[in-house]
């Protein structure tokens, strides 16, 4: 990742909206024509410049197999470009219409357990199959004919959130494509068989034919069929994307986005799909239930910068209030929305939208918020969307501006993938679960950090965090020891380097790619019974996972005192060369994992940063200046040192600002 | 609902059994014949006046499709004519014969994820089955012919538990009729696409051929087609139903029925079928585990009465003891069926029969109780039986006489089913909870109440509660302002009024239907975490759900102390027209519940009853005497400030009644 | 069972393996040639005498149908005959080609809701299928052909693990073999209708064609229908195995086996695969998280024992360390993997084996323990397993003893089958759970107890112990009354002799096939609330399940002393003949069983054995010499008052043995 250039252009960002984006989804097709005159003024007075209209409208735009109705959105658009309103015109092919259903009922997903999933609700088609995709493309085509030339165009919005809720199918087209795909990366069964490990268990292919998709079966499947599937999902959703791109940019030289869920779909190895996009867009939508939502809102932000590689990116969907799919929406409380609308700004985001403009009646999510609730506009929300409208005005200075980070976590969507298969050491072993422990640890130090992708560029970090990076392959493996070599610090977290990118262990014991520089051998696994703990040394206590750790070379810095590994080591240091590599055998949690972060912190000389809990600062760095995000998580005023003038007031604040409880500022550092 | 009016007559009772009816489903093709005459002797002995026949004997009357063996059965129906022992003869169309399955593997019935459920239990077919239909209509016209004139035959008994335990089919002719039914109701894809807000998510309907039943999908599919199918699938079963009975009808004018679950199958919207009976029949089995059955009982009691529409009813199946279907069958106490009986008796019950006359020594359920168990005459509970008997026929003069209550609750399965479709507010929400909550309340107050649909007469109550009537239409919405205008009490649970009978949502704000009676906004729900508890004023404690509610002329009663809604009205009381309207916006249960309750009995003029917790005390109205039934369920005896003639022991208690503990008395009163 | 007669030969024990067999499952298909003569040298080391071999070969060893590759394994027998190594040749039939599921789709078994299962794991075929029958004993044919006389070959090791996972398919070729069966069985439908009770739920047959397996339907199925099903479905699996070793036979004098998993394989009932082995040969693996797993352990071996009836038999499998395919795979800790080894030959194992020889690197099973684990040989592991490939040879003189005990236990599948299905009266009767809960205390009261079938000979016992036999025929009832009679002493929990081998409840009273004996009849089931506990008189505590008692010469030990049978009989004796049969009527663990089983041993003349809890001793009877197994569970050295030389160490004991914390002793006894 590099960092301090910034990338403008027509072709990377909103054409024609100026400063930071504001608005959201927008459905008018569910409602008569005359309250779209009603919306465009309503907008006017949120201070919205930029919607997303045709998510869901393939069967309005197409009511018959190649006879298109245009009439209503010719009408809208026009409307929003009079109001100065732009528009993210979606390809709407998350939803087919239901006469190519009819058509082609082969178009219908179907589960690993052979169930046929019927239209209903959205996003239930089959990526492989050729009538989906021929009809994606001419309705594709003709959006693109008409409205390439439009005014009111300023980005092309393509399908939605792929590959969520479904990641994948195990029809017999998917099949087939899935065997194309195979034949493409192995070239031969043989070289499939040496891959997948078929001697085991006895699952030798003879021929291509023979390759189906890893349904239902028995007992446990082949782990590495498995693994590559999920990589092939992926892809065959990216051939879905590549393909309406290139049939937009064959009529279009306006910006091309599809929407991603960084942190909430795990089904999309989004590494792979940050370049295909000119500009990042993400999705992302609290857990309301969470105790502290707005740390994972943070990592969702970062994990989205790292995907942009580092460039302002847009939040292209996030809500006023509740949403309406998890067990129990929690309304969010006042201050709440511009809190976190800050907060993703202040990681890089340019752009703050909504799903939705103006809540449904009818269907699905008529009880998720929206910008214009039932209440209307006598309600607290709406008013604190005029207000959030009106403080982006005042932060549009900071467009473009960059962050910066001297700590990395390692984030890899295939040793997710590969860790949470079936039958690993533990059911307690959990990917994210590492990720988020280590990333609230170094929330909570107020560290900003970045995301890497495990074959990354680590040469401007001073501290590299891995957590359960179970799938090393012997290049990731390479950068990290080369990063140690070259005196950087590395913490990693167990059950990383196991096995290689066929989900094979790395010979010669665990952990196989970072044994040299971890300098230790594990012997044995130790998985730990259900809420049983271990005291180590130090007064910390792990849980979930122990392991027989056999150093060579490397230091204990703390030891079991209890458990099936009692007197072994539980966390180590080596040197390396010119660096320290770190390990840490157990789960450790809060203040715990903390303890070991503060040592790790000192080893790499990242300094400590003296902030009061739950005030979150971030730094925006621009051209001609610098800009401090502070929000306040908190129920009490913060005072922070920090000197500038708040955007959001005007106020100066020459010998530290004052944020009030809930409350934000933004200062143009001095 | 109208009172005071008797409407006995041949065609609306069992014709030929004189005062209460007693008995149960009789499985005589279970035993050798030789134990047929040991039957009707023990039937004699326990004053068994009728038995259910023929339920589940479709394979043995049609052996082979066309022919017959009816032998058995015109000498089982002589031997109990024989024996005095009336007949209601079943159509045994619940169980089709499994050559009818070999012959039209098509009758078997599909599950939403596309299983196809095989024979081997009861009740597995499609509704919409012409093959099914066809071979139904020939066995119930078969029997109808042979038996109308028998001298045994007092009643019809149609099929059995229509819709339990299977309510729905997903096959391609059910999708058939779903779509016929669809075309009544709508006309034209047009009116379906509004009605169901098909420009939500892109679901638009161009022809009648593209709609199918909402199969397994991707992910939430469309409310209002979820709601239509469910109708579709209650009025489904009512047109199998209704097709046997006009069989019947052209062969005999005996009595139709067919036994209900009112309160234990969701699957049935019975305020459609009430009329449809000449004899309202209803099976109740107590939830074993439950604290306090008999409640559960006596809800049940009182819902099958309003099906009736008043009239006496027949209590068509419950049990002397354990069933066999429930996770722990806990056997019932000495002296329990007997107080079950008389309070479905005190209730509008005027018959008391039981699954089953003999126990089975086979088969899925030979470990449910029978009057007749495997321990046999030596047991408690065929001594039990048979005191039972006795006691009915002391209580023949009962017969005919009405229940009438001055509280009535409004229950809906409409608001049911759609209140608990996916992707609600909060999945604690739930339609039931709520009604048990205020009738457990209303129960122990000891008051009795009536249930009415949604757009019933109120006009005989003092008071009415409306606990989570989520869909409540326009025309719904009228009956209930007009009750409080003309100077009705009214009180409301949250999270009522809110969508109309597509499940869209009111607008201006909720709830809609109701803002204008309950004066007042609710700007946003405010869902609870989940065992999160909020305070209100007075010392009550609510969980599950808070709202933000904005008087509009309603006056706060109680306040939020905390949570979400902190300061805002919890409960509220609208003055509207010559009434008042309350307004409960959390979830209250027990003492906190009983709480409001008592405040809003006393603004409506109902006044406290004076009896000792859980002894029951239900009257019934006859045209020459009133009628006291204390059903005592302590454990300690109970005076009763009632004056009469106990019914069943001749006793006269002219100043105040002593039920021995568990016991009852059923006083004529002076 | 009969004692005291060792059957030795050539067809009864791997040929050409001296001593105590010790070896594990080899897979040299995984890893290049030139490993295997590390292999063979490491068994060298390790003592091993025998491994298993190709058990999941067949795609290797028919890579085209009906072209074999057969040179691998060649070279592979040659070079383990030179080392000393002897093979056990599997069947590779567990795990058919790709290519047979292309050329024949129907082998793929379907589930009870009709899910097709595909290949990619293991055990996934049709035992019914003729396409897979016919490839199986091709493959077979060849494998015999080839090396019958091949001087390495010592046993065979048909296919693996029959009926785990799988252990039914509902196919329409399993269909017609169901029908098949049960024409064999009943010979017309109308007997099927009255074994099957058809005449409940209307359920009647008219012909074979009508009777399908037990699908998924609406609700609970025909008892007798799922029984017979089960029954089916191990005699199916017993057919596929006859087929191959018949086909082995033609070829070979060598003994056949295949390997059971007596304690954790419920869809096979081994006593009618126990005489279809030459050897008995048994898989058991550690439940992990089990407090105590060595007890199960031991109850595996006593059962496996059993099947053998009482002849020596072979630990196929178990573990060196942690399985992978439990939620949470604990690691053994050092010396468990030698105490379970030992446990087992304690228990009349003549063989020690391992799934598996060396751990491979990927696929399912990755992360299983191994002889030569991922950490090679410098591994704790390794070295435990070349010390115990050394005691086994200190031990080979126990080779052909056999064990005794007083004590039976009765052990059926019918009733593990019967008791579970559903509509039991509870959900918490569970067969398994009260056998372990007999056994259990039995193990701590340090008796050795033999298993034995319902109607197997009991005249050696002094106790026998009957936990749940639900299901018991006339024939078993009569044994049980014939051995009281004769003198013996009978303990039977609730919920035994309820139904007979059809699932019908025996007529009279429950429970009806053991009144007699046990003198007294069960009025009423009395089943507790989920948590509920009875007080018993004598301070005991049940749960789960009570009684309504009337003895009929039975005299109470114990009473309820509350619940809902509060002063009836809760314990029983009933002197019947010379014996006398105890009756246990609620639900007893822990001390509560102890303390009766106490008072019964006492009753039976079974003496106590005074020894320090958890520490195992159990005693093999050889032709020249006894000796006692001595195996210290706990974390302190143990005295016991046994004298002899312990042949692992040679040590004498002339004064009573000291077995170190964790360890173990053999003694030949004085």
């Amino acid at each position: 990742m590099t960092f301090g250039v910034f990338r403008p252009g027509a072709s990377s960002w909103p054409v024609g909206v100026d400063g930071l984006v504001y608005g959201g989804d927008y459905n008018p097709e569910q409602w008569p024509e005359q309250v779209w005159a009603e919306d465009v003024e309503l907008m006017r007075r949120a201070r919205v410049n930029l919607v997303s209209v045709a998510i869901h409208s393939w069967a309005l735009l197409e009511p018959r197999p190649g006879e298109f109705d245009l009439g209503w959105l010719d009408r809208l658009l026009d409307l929003l470009h009079g109001a100065g309103v732009a528009v993210n015109l979606a390809t709407p092919t998350v939803v087919p219409p239901a006469w190519l259903y009819r058509a082609h009922p082969e178009i219908r997903p179907v589960t690993r357990d052979g169930v046929v999933l019927d239209r209903g609700s959205r996003a239930t088609f089959c990526p492989s199959s050729p009538a989906y995709r021929e009809a994606a493309a001419r309705i594709t085509r003709t959006l693109a004919a008409r409205y390439s030339g439009h005014p009111a165009l300023a980005l092309w919005h393509v399908h939605n959130e792929y590959g969520a809720p479904l990641g994948a199918c195990y029809c017999p087209e998917s099949a087939g494509a899935f065997r194309r795909w195979l034949r493409t990366r192995y070239g031969s069964p043989d070289a499939l068989n040496a891959a997948w490990g078929t001697t085991f268990w006895g699952q030798r292919y003879g021929d291509w034919d023979e390759v189906e998709p890893p349904r239902a079966t028995a007992t446990a499947g082949n782990p590495a069929q498995e693994l590559d599937f999920l990589r092939f999902c992926s892809d065959e959703l990216l051939a879905c994307y590549r393909a309406e791109r290139d049939v937009l940019r064959e009529h279009s030289h306006l910006p091309v986005t599809t929407n991603f869920m960084t942190t909430n779909c795990r089904s999309i190895d989004y590494w792979r799909w940050g370049a295909e996009v000119d500009v990042v867009a993400n999705d992302h939508y609290l857990t309301a239930e969470a105790e502290r939502p707005h740390v994972d809102l943070a990592m969702s932000a970062d994990l989205t910068r790292a995907v942009a590689d580092g460039q302002p990116w847009m939040l292209m969907e996030h809500s006023t209030s509740a949403v309406n799919w998890q067990p129990r929406n929690l309304a969010k409380r006042p201050g709440e929305m511009r809190r976190n609308s800050l907060a993703h700004v202040a990681r890089g985001a340019d752009a703050v939208m909504f799903f939705q403009w103006r809540a449904s009646r009818f269907g699905a999510e008529k009880f998720h918020s929206a910008m214009l609730p039932h209440a209307g506009t006598g309600s607290r929300i709406w008013r604190e969307v005029v207000d959030l409208g009106a403080d982006l005005v005042a932060l549009r200075e900071v467009r473009g501006s960059l962050v910066r980070a001297n700590v990395a976590v390692v984030w890899d969507w295939e040793s997710w993938w590969a860790l949470e298969l079936p039958w690993r050491p533990s059911v307690d072993l959990a990917y994210r679960e590492r990720v988020e422990a280590f990333y609230e640890q170094l929330w909570d130090a107020h560290l900003t950090v970045d995301f890497v992708p495990p074959e990354g560029d680590l040469s401007d970090y001073r501290l590299v965090v891995v957590p359960s990076l179970y799938l090393t392959t012997a290049a990731a493996a390479k950068v990290l020891a080369d990063y140690v070599a070259g005196g950087g610090t590395l913490v990693v977290s167990y059950f990383s380097g196991i096995v290689d990118g066929n989900d094979a262990v790395h010979p010669g014991g665990h952990p196989g790619a970072l044994r040299d520089v971890l300098g230790l051998t594990v012997e044995e696994f130790l998985p730990l019974r259900r809420d049983e703990r271990v005291a180590l040394t130090g007064g910390l206590v792990g849980d979930v996972w122990a392991e027989d750790v056999r150093p060579a070379g490397a230091e204990p810095v703390l030891r079991y005192a209890d458990g099936p590994a009692a007197g072994g080591p539980a966390v180590t240091r080596n040197r390396f060369g010119a660096g320290s590599a770190w390990y840490v055998s157990t789960r450790l949690r809060g203040e715990a994992l903390a303890h070991v972060l503060r040592e790790v912190c000192a080893d790499a000389g990242v300094d400590p940063v003296d902030l009061p809990r739950d005030v979150e600062v971030v730094h925006r760095h621009g051209v001609d200046a610098d800009y401090a995000f502070v929000v306040n998580h908190t129920a009490s005023a913060a005072e922070v040192a920090l000197r500038g003038v708040d955007l959001l007031t005007g106020t100066a604040w020459p010998a530290g600002v004052t944020v009030p409880a809930g409350g934000a500022a933004v200062l143009r550092l001095e």
